[in-house]
């Protein structure tokens, strides 16, 4: 139990920040956290279950004392939450966000920031399907990445802060620089989130095969993609919109990769498809010795 | 403890196979089940884990007393195994199959057997990334869907003695014609590996993001993917070749959708991606309320 910063506030109270929240207790990170969030129903439900030591109904009241300032909203209004707060902030305080783009939250956030406050921006690599203040737990980050994404004149002693922090809420920690940010980020969760929501509304969207039927046999495949298709949409929505050239670059990689594999079923080219199948097991592999998935059938989801 | 058929023969001992010999013990559904793979390696793992009352050396051997014989080799050998057979099956015996696509099967085994012997191709829909004799265990086909495709001429009594060999494994069993098996099939499990499959080789083939990179960060979509991406890569070559059609259409859908949405980020249309991604929510509500998923963050990989 190592204090790292004395007040922390976080703004916005979904599943990052209501996870951070129950990662900086278990770890006695901080003295105190205070949070807010736009809406009055999810401040009540924070309030209800005991999220943070203080719920403001200000983002003033939130900000004003702490030395760590996160903010947990979608990527499009982090500008906007930016210069709201800016006139309170306590001078020598960490700005930092936890966003998944990082170069359109650099250029929306830093140019509202006052001399004399840290902006260290940061995405922790993790999250689930669920969304909202209920939906987060103390475990998210344990053996995840956070990525920090220090921009140019962060102080070193304000980075190793926030790092201590990650840590501290069980994640690895690495350092990127924000274009590579997005497109390490395009390749392992954008293009990927884009092209399971694609599928899944295809496969809602045809007229000889019913709903019923591609959820009564989702089991042969399907049903992974609808895991990562039912995330939060106003959080993808400002992903896609905030990171579209390497989005679009590695979308355009895919799609010249599935026309080859189309031409190849299309000509029975029996040879360039077990290739390429054997080819990707390596990678699973990898990722399983790692320890960033699990080896057990079918995620384990189903009793062994 | 019902039995339903006397001696079973499994031929070709991979996951489903040897799934299928555990819930048929766990039931006790045959007298005796007998086993046959091409490969000695093979025949040696079931011998040494118990799997199937009596390992054959050959195909004669484990087809002629049997009752039922199923087929559970990859579609792309499903007919020249059905011609070696052929000779040696028992009058008023049942071939049945568990290959993923049902038109070729049909077209491949159906010319090949003799009279009296019925055939009643089928395919449980259920499934791991594992492959091999040792990656079966019983409850693998528990509340997952079994579709039988009784072909022209199928006796009404071998259809409801399979129907209750597969309801004793534990699987909800529907039926229906050929063509449509396919195209359901090519939409919730063909073309998803094939995404799959795609997206994973991109990832792998970058120059720009490491394959050390893809692993470290893939927590944050991208593994959900290389599951099934590590599918067995002879079944799914086979799958392709054989389900061309169907699966080159819903392909066809998937690209034409992915521009569409492509093509919305690049114009700045939130609210198509918006809505897009709303509606896609609801497949998941119903496969999760179709008990044929968990609801529990991440497929409950991770303690929450």
């Amino acid at each position: 139990m190592t204090q790292v910063y004395d007040k922390v506030a976080l703004i916005g109270l979904g599943l990052i920040a209501s996870s951070m929240f129950w990662a900086m207790k278990r770890g006695g990170l901080a003295s105190e956290v205070r949070g807010f969030a736009r809406s009055s129903e999810t401040r009540e439900t924070a309030r209800k279950i005991g999220l943070c030591d203080v719920v403001c109904d200000s983002l003033k009241e939130a900000v004003k004392d702490a030395d760590l300032v996160v903010l947990c909203v979608p990527v499009g209004v982090m500008g906007d939450v930016a210069k709201e707060i800016a006139p309170f902030l306590k001078a020598g305080a960490t700005v930092s966000d936890v966003g998944s783009v990082k170069n359109a939250v650099i250029d929306a956030v830093g140019p509202h920031l006052p001399e004399g406050v840290e902006f260290i921006p940061a995405h922790p690599l993790a999250g689930t399907e669920h969304s909202g203040p209920e939906a987060g737990f103390a475990e998210l980050f344990d053996n995840r990445f956070t990525v920090l994404v220090p921009v140019e004149g962060s102080e070193k002693k304000a980075i190793s802060k926030l790092r201590e922090l990650w840590e501290g809420m069980g994640a690895n920690v690495e350092e990127m620089d924000a274009d590579h940010h997005d497109l390490v980020l395009a390749v392992t969760s954008h293009a990927p989130h884009l092209i399971a929501y694609t599928m899944v509304g295809v496969a809602d969207d045809l007229s000889r095969v019913t709903d019923s039927e591609v959820i009564k046999y989702s089991a042969a495949g399907f049903r992974d993609f609808t895991r990562i298709a039912a995330s939060d949409p106003t959080m993808w929505r400002d992903v896609f919109l905030n990171n579209k050239e390497a989005t679009l670059e590695i979308l355009g990689r895919f799609t010249e990769e599935l026309f080859a594999l189309q031409r190849a079923i299309r000509t029975g080219d029996g040879e360039h498809l077990f290739d390429y199948f054997t080819h990707t097991r390596a990678i699973r592999r990898g990722i399983i010795e790692a320890g960033q998935d699990t080896d057990a059938p079918n995620f384990g989801r189903e009793k062994k």
